[in-house]
């Protein structure tokens, strides 16, 4: 029996990968965490697409990331500006996807599952480096070597080189991969609604404008 | 200015690590995890072990190891079993050393350190696979691709490939070594004094009776 655990943010990315996830293994887990991100919301959606899909979630404390000066999305700043020295986008977290899954990893290592599935995508990226293909492969390598005579870990990432547009294609296309995605949250800020205006939701309202579909989760 | 983070368990290794980068760089942060091990003890020492470096310290939780099934350092386990399917020791945590290097290198990209420290050793490695260099290689690969931009971390483990023995002689050829070493908490048990019999306390008790020192933790 084939087994994923599938790391849900409760975004539009994660949720297609979950109904991806759903249709290619036999049993799926998933796994949100809470780092101090500026609101709970999305954490409500990932634990509804998991029920949708009739899967455990858990969530998982991430206390080193909370409060983390050196992003706006943990702390005070913009989550729009670029860091001028680094040129990183300032909402970026330092090693925030590298703990996540070594996180996932420790908990699939522990329970005998061998698949991680993450919606990270290189092509429409966000300016975050630690979304690169080249970067989970060396993690993954890494996780390996470090838990040799345990399971083989594969990290997958359906998504890493989909445009949005091709993402939007990809839930459309799979089962129960709309339903989920009409339940994703993807806005940086809380609310009733996504508030159109930060990054995350351009991106988001950018894939479905070249995509022949409109956004489900919208009202 | 060169500043290191040294991850500071406050057992033998890693208070001989806390002397060897007090010894070559011009500042020194420390950083403990508090993941559901045993007892707190060790958590003492570290505190203890940075006060004699007037290094700051500071105690991360990491939920996710906490209560680890898979695991005896975080469950009901006898220490001293090894898995016979895997052939691992039965205390070894899946994934703890790559999310306590993780962890720390998120704190030191959030604070513009480029270096830091851990005790682990493949010599005499406890049978960890996580221990070793090129674990250690992959991860470090793994963070620096994950982190373009931002500063590049080196992860330096002074001890990796020296015996035990080899440790105690660094300890003494370190200025505040031996302080270090008598601070510090090496037992899987808690307790007033070390227990003498766990995987640990024998280890350690090796090595120094390969050396040509008492332990000076020893009253």
């Amino acid at each position: 029996m084939r087994k994923a655990l599938v790391v849900l943010s409760g975004g539009q990315d994660s949720a297609t990968c979950m109904a991806w996830a759903a249709n290619r293994f036999d049993e799926v887990e998933t796994i949100s965490f809470n780092y101090g991100q500026r609101h709970a919301r999305e954490l409500e959606s990932a634990k509804a697409i998991a029920a949708l899909f009739d899967a455990s979630h858990q969530v998982i404390d991430i206390p080193v990331l909370k409060g983390n000066k050196a992003s706006a999305l943990t702390s005070d700043g913009s989550v729009s500006d670029v860091d001028l020295r680094s040129e990183l986008p300032k909402s970026f977290v330092p090693g925030r996807n590298l703990i996540f899954l070594t996180s996932a990893a420790s908990i699939a290592l522990s329970q005998g599952i061998e698949h991680l599935v993450t919606g990270v995508c290189q092509t429409d990226y966000s300016g975050y480096p630690d979304c690169r293909r080249d970067t989970i492969d060396a993690l993954q390598t890494a996780i390996n070597l470090g838990s040799r005579g345990l399971s083989e870990i594969t990290i997958h990432t359906p998504l890493m080189y989909l445009t949005k547009a091709q993402t939007v294609e990809l839930a459309r296309s799979l089962k129960m991969g709309w339903e989920a995605v009409a339940l994703s949250w993807t806005c940086y800020e809380g609310g009733e609604a996504p508030c159109g205006k930060c990054p995350a939701c351009e991106l988001r309202a950018k894939g479905f404008a070249e995509s022949r579909y409109r956004d489900p989760a919208l009202k």
